[in-house]
This record gives structure tokens, C-alpha cells and sequence, in this order.
């Protein structure tokens, strides 16, 4: 018997890189900026910008935009459904993986 | 402290989906035929080509072409390298996963 990684289930919108990241590292803090997004990730402003929308349309991040100290500032948080689906997105890929790893003999 | 997931590091030529599936399904076969890996992947022969060749170029994967029976078989195998790079993924991954699950309280 083939082992059929279940690949074609797998989120799509959290599994690229870039967005695999933001959502990541919004279930650990409260909520992050623009700025410390970037640094975490160590990517371009248009980059971000381009996966967190991508992020937000599926809802799973919410923007808020203010200003403080006379300067624009850019919040993102996960929402109820983006940690709902990162979980699955977990699950799913621990699967991915235990699969592999067993096939690797490791 | 803010997480870092290691995103940066993460190889991006196993990353992607459809690729992930082809060395995850060939690290638990000996040799794969392009009919198998259509079938396991349930993604269509462009696709299949297309990403086949990316980890071929990496030196991932090793194609052999023969006749049987006067049709063509395609035949995959994973490199000693493809399944070095594999076993290294799934540590960052296991990595990424292990912190993004303990941010969630999971």
C-alpha cells in the first residue's frame, strides 16, 4: 500500500511561508504591529502587505489602523476563525509529518 | 519576548504543497510511477510536471524513463539529498508546529 500524504486538504491560505509565519507568531502575542511583523519575518513592506490581506479577506485577521504620536500605527490580531483554523492547519500537518517521519524510518 | 517562528529557514522548494506531497509519498515507496503520484496528489499532469522537474533540478529526485509493454513508464525515486532535505523540513517544520501549538495552549 502507497501512503497518501492528505495533501490536497491542506489549508492553502495559511500554508505559504510568509502567511504560515504572521499567523504564527499572531497566536503567540495578543497582537502585533506592521513593523514587528516585518522583523519577525525578515520581509519586504509589500510582501506583508499583500499576505496580510490575503490573511484578513479569508478572515483570518483583523487590522486596525491609528495613529499614535502623530504616527500611523498597524495592528494585527488573529481572529476566532484564523485560530480555529490555524489548529486545523496544525493537525493537519502533524499528520503530514508523522507520515513522513515513519516513511523515513526516523 | 515575541516567537520567531523560523520561517526564514524553511526549505522553499519542499514547502510548497504539491512538491511536500511528492517527497512525502516517495519517502515511503522505494520508486513511484507518474500515474501513482497523480493519484496520490489528485493534482493534474501539468502540475505534476512541473513540480516533479523543480525537485529534480534541486537534485531531490531522480526520474528514470522506460518502456513496458511498448508504453512509456516515468519512474520517481527520492536522492539521498531529496530525503537528507526532507528529514531536515520536517525538523523546522516540527520546530514551527511545536511553537505555534504551545502559543495556542494546545
Amino acid at each position: 500500500m502507497v501512503a497518501k500524504p492528505a495533501i490536497d486538504d491542506l489549508d492553502r491560505v495559511i500554508h505559504e511561508r510568509i502567511r504560515l509565519g504572521i499567523v504564527s507568531a499572531l497566536a503567540a502575542s495578543d497582537s502585533l504591529t506592521f513593523a514587528e511583523l516585518k522583523d519577525i519575518l525578515k520581509t519586504s513592506d509589500g510582501n506583508l502587505s499583500v499576505h496580510a490581506r490575503k490573511l484578513e479577506e479569508a478572515g483570518y485577521l483583523k487590522v486596525s489602523k491609528a495613529f499614535e504620536d502623530r504616527k500611523p500605527k498597524t495592528d494585527y490580531r488573529l481572529t476566532p476563525q484564523g485560530r480555529k483554523a490555524l489548529e486545523s492547519y496544525l493537525a493537519q500537518m502533524e499528520d503530514i509529518l508523522g507520515t513522513a517521519r515513519r516513511a523515513l524510518g526516523k
